[in-house]
């Protein structure tokens, strides 16, 4: 998707190999911190440190920046995930994987917290960015799919979203022990 | 929170009691339509049918009615969600409470998906919607707790919330069944 979008413009010289990665990320730090309906393209190049003609240069109207840019937060997310999960050699060292997940590193900052609702909110109402969160979903399930069956792979997925967003937007804390309790739970029914 | 964002307005005689309610729901209309960030008075009055005037006259600015209104949403959802545990009288009816509300009832439209998710994404950024959220888990976990520990409850809850938003997001249909298991599972812990 994030190929798709960029513009194939044959004769024009590249100085700057960097700079469409640059205005993906900058795109990023524009949404967290004024929301997707505050991203423009004169704040996206003043954040990213590019002229504005380069946002139009490689990205055919906001719409696919910001496409662009949500698709790389959903891959960074997943790719620690991924990673945490794939370092775990036992069924003990999953349950641990999962709690620290659920206790530490999802929603580690408002900045996902925020990046997470605003692409949660795109995608109900848009099919394209759905794909998105699909694509996320499938790639969180496969992780977990390595260690547990098809169905206690969905329960863990979906149990791991609610547990950090009510974490995320309780105001009071979380009883300790928790999070292991409802992921031993899950696992043992699995 | 709703009646501190009321203007108290001595000597002006209020001819149509509704008005404040219709505002309120034009404000929610409008959200799922355009998101709070596409939000103004403009827009709300041509939704209620009422003078501009009457927006300011109620409300001390934009963020106090769209406060209200998720406010109003948050007790709508959770009405709901009160009303068929409190039908339940055993705990297979509790279950089956619980997959209904999965299955069928939660984010039941876009609107209620979209306006869930805009609530979200202002309370990862401001404590004061934070305290919407908190109350709304608060009314969810006591609802939850007249039929099991308060451990569980949040467990549950958790799911139900993971459970939902992983099917409205996805593209894909969710395996039969796998709501039903994964609270039993839940509550066989509790």
């Amino acid at each position: 998707m994030a190929s798709s979008s960029s513009r194939s413009a044959p004769g024009v010289r590249v100085v700057d190999p960097d700079r469409r990665d640059r205005i993906v990320d900058a795109c990023l730090d524009v949404i967290a911190e004024s929301g997707v309906a505050g991203t423009s393209a004169r704040r996206i190049a003043a954040a990213a440190g590019v002229p504005l003609g380069s946002i139009t240069y490689y990205f055919d109207g906001m719409d696919a920046i910001i496409h662009a840019a949500l698709e790389r937060f959903s891959h960074e997310v997943s790719d620690g995930f991924v990673a945490r999960l794939g370092a775990a050699d036992d069924r003990e060292g999953v349950v641990q994987a999962l709690v620290d997940t659920i206790e530490h590193q999802v929603f580690g900052s408002v900045r996902e917290l925020v990046l997470t609702h605003e692409l949660y909110t795109l995608a109900a109402r848009e099919p394209r960015y759905r794909t998105l969160t699909n694509a996320w979903m499938r790639r969180s399930r496969a992780a977990l799919a390595a260690h547990v069956d098809d169905d206690t792979a969905r329960m863990l997925d979906a149990l791991i979203e609610g547990l950090t967003i009510h974490r995320a937007l309780d105001t009071e804390p979380a009883p300790a022990g928790l999070a292991e309790r409802a992921v031993r739970a899950l696992m043992a029914a699995g």
